[in-house]
């Protein structure tokens, strides 16, 4: 296996994360995200989609979207468990990650490239241009507070996003805080359950990883 | 298990056609989305997300991403598979699975709820109004339409999306070409392979499920 991976994406973060939890390793290939090597023809033979992170299988195939590296390294790597151990259990963490993905990593996206003048035309990752629209910035800054105040609720009796171990949301959800700091949207302080976690989230080693 | 589900809406058909494809049934219960019940405080109680299809289970707790049911459905219903057999074909589907709902259903809509006069106010689902913003309507376009033609390029030497057997992508896919056409997004006819298989899809029983 190869993980092309990229240091200061979020979402190739998810992965890192996920296999530090695991206390496992991959071989690792770096892409240039600031030079837009993830654009150049020999990447897009990867990932036409031209987005990190990607799993290069041993027989040569590619996958490339979070969740689904996810699960091929849950299976190549059972133990820790962190998508679910029982049907109720596994449904609940991709319902989670879905939740967290649409409502805080896609809405974040929204408010970020859709507003900084260096991704103008990058307001969707993907091989075709488009252009920013500022209407967006706000509606994504609302959907993500909205986010935080619900796993604030989540949170008051818990943990963790399921009950009283990690998985996969709560890696999701970790790196949707910060990618959304860099956005200048913070979590409300009054929001305890959610700082309780965030910092006992990032005081774990896979936290840099 | 109770499945609360709307005939007219496409997410809750995905579920219908994948419990048909099984062979299974489940006690369904009926939502009348036309009267926007599914922003109702008794329904919001089972959701918070206002948003069908949601699975009731026997526990009395609720799952409402589509993704998140079938992986339920699939751990008690277990054949057909339609999810996988090896890791490589798990991650796979969820792969194929979450880049149809992103680029197709996502993209459908888009393009429909920021047009259509009815849904003024309702441009994103949830309790929370979003208004309409008319520049997403052609770039919901265009992105279906490149989804329609990376459709097109994999079945060229496929039955179905990942090999010669239906799997959850599919039902994705034909869910998502129907919604398109009530959106009057249509698969160009020269897209041959995509035609090809969206006849045979919708030649099966489970189809009208």
């Amino acid at each position: 296996m190869k993980f092309y991976n990229f240091p200061g994406a979020p979402s190739p973060r998810r992965v890192r994360i996920f296999l530090a939890e695991k206390g496992a390793s991959v071989e690792t290939v770096s892409v240039d995200m600031r030079a837009r090597e993830q654009l150049s023809p020999a990447f897009r033979a990867r990932n036409p989609r031209c987005t990190l992170p990607v799993l290069e299988l041993d027989d040569g195939s590619f996958l490339f979207e979070t969740v689904a590296i996810c699960q091929y390294l849950e299976n190549v790597f059972p133990e820790p468990n962190l998508m679910g151990r029982d049907p109720k259990e596994m449904a609940q963490v991709l319902m989670w990650n879905r939740l967290i993905e649409a409502d805080g990593f896609d809405a974040v996206a929204e408010a970020l490239r859709n507003s900084v003048p260096g991704l103008a035309g990058r307001a969707l990752t993907g091989p075709r241009e488009h252009a920013q629209i500022p209407e967006l910035v706000e509606r994504g800054r609302l959907r993500a507070g909205d986010l935080f105040a619900e796993l604030d609720r989540q949170l008051a009796d818990r943990e963790f996003l399921l009950g009283d171990r990690l998985l996969l949301p709560d890696i999701t959800a970790l790196v949707v805080v910060d990618f959304a700091a860099r956005a200048k949207i913070r979590a409300p302080e009054q929001l305890g359950n959610l700082s309780r976690w965030h910092a006992a989230m990032s005081a774990r080693p896979s936290a840099a990883a």
